[in-house]
């Protein structure tokens, strides 16, 4: 079906989730709202964060949207519930393809999920994980300092080293064997993470397996668009056109077309 | 939702698949048909296949099942379509979350699809990964003396290994690296399929990525067990009870309760 599919975020994090869409679903359609000039949710109010988030929803419904997915884990934590009893269409958020991808690779049943504090403290992760199987043991910890990090475009050397070390010091005596990054920025930091939990311990991106979920919620809702079309994304973006323009080609290495300054409020 | 799962195979291979269910999804209950009695389906003609992958349906749809799992790529193949348009509740194949994970992990875009000759014959895989992603490029072979190895519980030693050299030993020059398991007998093989592969080829098992599938379908369909319950699985199988026990005993080391011999025909 030859319609859009919605993708928001409170900023440019989201754009890690919609790139991996673009490359499991080359043949979909973005339409992408990133609400940079409000961002970041982590530290908002429940309320503010489902204000703004029904914001974006609203604009992007009247774009005929076939499919939304929440890319943000604190406005997946607040408001996909919400959303989803709300909308016809199928919604889909970052956290519970996380919890199920982590299901899926752990060994002992040992979870660590790592986010902002908004997240962490919402114990969405624990929620969704639980649901699916009580036994799992999760270990959870709001690792601050990342995605400012993430934001000045320090992704390695010394300094983010031992920034990264230092926040998951606090895992080492839980033999866990998996580690949901439960914040959209992180994936940027994925290599260091990597090598401070070691090669035996799975990194679970939410961007990679929200994309795989969409894939299979648009095929099982007969949603997909199957004939071969060059699609025309769109990104939106509340703050400086400039900037997201910047942070894009920087974590990205390509162009963005098409990226158009809206306001919401 | 406190009901059944449905997972009907043409005999004990999609067992495979209902162990990763209950691993994956450890609150849900199971109901698995195998019409071992008139396997192998594989090189059976196209209605044949049909009206016996109906008759499994019929029985479990009498048995208040909330979704169907079809653990069989041949069954897939011939009958996914057909049932589900004709059923109300959601209906899971094989195939797709192959096809799927496949796309995911592929980094080269090139892919290779190993079944049994019906499967392979079928086109199914070219299908399914095609209607996502027209750039990818598909090798595929039937190995035919894969399915008798198991059966026959040849799952390591020279003779074994030879063999399986041997089938994969015409995707030498294609620099695929990813590889479809498209038959629920051959996770059996993976060791020596990975050794005779290399580690740079991703192996994709379509057991696990299936369970992970029946996740998601029943997330959004909002058919998911979220109280603990302790789940009391049965197993249904046209043929013998005590070899069915003693294969399923075999392939994953430990006793089976509650297998019935039932007449489909």
């Amino acid at each position: 079906m030859n319609r859009p599919i919605g993708v928001i975020d409170s900023g440019v994090g989201g754009l890690t989730v919609a790139k991996e869409i673009m490359r499991q679903l080359p043949k979909e359609t973005i339409l992408y709202v990133g609400d940079t000039k409000r961002c970041p949710y982590g530290s908002r109010p429940e309320q503010e964060v489902l204000d703004y988030t029904w914001q974006m929803v609203n604009f992007l419904l009247n774009k005929n949207i076939k499919m939304l997915v929440i890319a943000c884990n604190t406005a997946t934590a607040f408001a996909l519930e919400d959303i989803q009893t709300k909308v016809s269409i199928p919604v889909v958020g970052v956290v519970h393809p996380g919890a199920r991808s982590a299901i899926k690779v752990t060994e002992n049943e040992k979870i660590g999920v790592i986010g902002t504090k908004g997240t962490i403290k919402s114990k969405v992760y624990e929620q969704a994980l639980h649901s699916i199987n009580n036994a799992v043991e999760i270990y959870s910890h709001a690792c601050e300092p990342f995605v400012p990090l993430v934001e000045q475009n320090c992704l390695e050397g010394e300094h983010a080293q031992s920034i990264v070390e230092e926040q998951l010091a606090r895992f080492e005596n839980t033999a866990l064997d998996t580690l949901i990054l439960g914040c959209t920025h992180y994936p940027l930091l994925q290599p260091l993470i990597q090598e401070a939990m070691g090669e035996r311990v799975a990194i679970i991106s939410s961007g990679d397996e929200t994309a795989r979920e969409v894939s299979t919620v648009l095929f099982h809702s007969e949603l997909m668009q199957t004939d071969d079309v060059h699609p025309a994304h769109c990104f939106f973006t509340t703050g400086s056109q400039e900037i997201f323009s910047q942070i894009a080609n920087r974590w990205f290495g390509t162009a963005l077309d098409n990226i158009i300054e809206i306001r919401l409020d």
